[in-house]
């Protein structure tokens, strides 16, 4: 499979639009005027799931061929993909295998049981993970299922802003949150092909650059994992850094505080809930509001994922210092 | 001006409708299934100042004659009446004047300044509210518009559950919450106009359940104020009293314990932010949940505005027990 072109995303909406919800674009009078331009807000925190994952791992799942879907999925992760993946599988009535930390929070183990998957703990390093799936994926003859270093992946998430754009028409500018750049990559596709007008800026935390300095350097550098928003601490991969090189014009960072800052004016503002990670892009907004003002600007809102007495703790740290 | 007619609140529904959100109605799977019903969640905590609230202050000032709208308006309220009047007032380009105890939040403070409204403060005594308020009245000639007792007020929210019934057609129940009773009178009265088949119920806190024993005794009872659903803590009022013995079926009450656990399951599930008050209703379907099973239910989620290291202390309290 190549980079997804057009018709790759549209058959991909095609494709998974029975199985995942088409969230709401919300607007915000007082968020609007903090930047002096418009902005619109796609919800993916509404998503299946709480998060835009459930596209990708939909979409992968659907795009397997019959004599592989028969044989089940599998995927290391303890985050969103995992329970997205077993839903795509419980959807298609085939089997998924998930590896997880056996340090994982009780609550991503049950999502996860919820949707019918079938658990394998290992030890909390990247080594284990990636060796125990190597174990499951030998036994079983399941298929692998990147959480976003995979082109079927990449064409599910693009759907995202493919519908933000059937919604609002173009925009100037759309901010995306980057980790792996499963999401990134695939709407700045989608931006590319339904909307070439607009330019695509990555958010980023200031304590996990590697996409900045990625861009810069020219290769993949590593992240330095060092941020509350939890989601976006991976390093890019060998599918997702090409397309962002290509189409991602520029990444604003923005440190901790700032992200806790927007998290908190999302909530009491909008009243939705937000995780931290899909609270990024909004803080880069308001840091480079002068950027934004005068302009129509798209948002997406990655997921709604958070423990709320983390959240708590989050926002009275905050206000102490 | 009598109970509001079939005429009265769509006319009022005109008068309103370019200066309030029309709100969306929200479904959950995971909610569904918990009770094996459907529900559909009309969400006034995405509405103007937070809260159906402006709805029924703005039908109230539009319907002022001329010469007393040029005077303004005047309530006593440290609640979300007192944003919802000042916005309806500068919406009109008239005055608005605000009495609320000292010791309201400065929160609450600034948002009723944000919309130009004057603040008088007083002490926190009901009587200092309404003498305050007299004075203000009688020195200004501005128009007191009660924040529940008032019948322009009343068809004004009953607009809500109109739309409602326009978005999702007929429904088995309609559930709202009740504390001085004008967001029940109106949407019971829009049930009677617009879907005559709904059975409209009333969810109210354990503690402050002077509606339930009003409906018992046939007069109106007095409430002992003690929830934590802080909108929901006043007694009816002689205009609302009547339509809600008309006109609603039904009065099921919820511990505080009760609200925190619905409150905290929709904050999760349907990653939106609601206020104790608003998670009333919602506690009384999961409590009665035999009642809504196989059943349409709509619900009014009233209002979002809450501080948020309070909702998260309820949150924690409540794990602790």
């Amino acid at each position: 499979m190549n980079v997804p072109d057009k018709q790759t995303i549209e058959a991909a909406h095609i494709r998974i639009t029975p199985h995942i919800h088409r969230t709401p674009v919300m607007t915000s009078y007082g968020l609007d005027s903090r930047v002096g331009g418009s902005l619109f807000f796609k919800c993916e925190n509404f998503q299946k799931i709480g998060a835009f994952k459930a596209r990708g791992a939909m979409n992968a799942v659907l795009s397997l061929p019959a004599e592989d879907l028969i044989k089940g999925v599998a995927t290391h992760s303890s985050g969103n993909h995992a329970q997205a993946l077993a839903r795509a599988a419980k959807i298609v009535n085939t089997r998924s295998y998930i590896v997880m930390p056996h340090t994982s929070p009780e609550i991503k183990k049950r999502g996860v049981r919820g949707f019918g998957g079938e658990i394998f703990e290992c030890e909390p390093t990247l080594a284990a993970r990636e060796s125990t799936l190597a174990d499951v994926v030998a036994r079983t003859g399941a298929t692998e299922i990147h959480p976003f270093n995979n082109y079927a992946v990449i064409a599910g998430q693009a759907t995202a802003a493919k519908e933000l754009f059937e919604e609002v028409g173009d925009l100037d500018y759309l901010v995306a949150p980057v980790g792996g750049g499963g999401l990134l990559s695939g709407v700045s596709l989608a931006a590319f092909y339904f909307s070439p007008k607009t330019k695509v800026i990555a958010a980023e935390p200031a304590g996990a650059d590697d996409t900045y300095r990625s861009l810069k350097s020219g290769k993949i550098e590593q992240s330095q994992a060092a941020s509350i928003a939890d989601g976006l601490l991976t390093s890019l991969g060998d599918k997702t850094f090409p397309i962002i090189t290509k189409y991602v014009g520029e990444v604003i960072t923005v440190t901790d505080t700032e992200i806790v800052d927007a998290m908190r004016l999302i909530w009491e503002r909008m009243k939705i809930i937000i995780e931290p990670s899909c609270a990024v892009p909004v803080a880069a907004i308001l840091k480079e509001h002068q950027k934004f003002a005068g302009k129509r600007t798209g948002v997406i809102l990655s997921g709604g994922n958070v423990d709320l007495e983390r959240a708590l703790k989050l926002f009275t740290e905050k206000n102490k210092t």
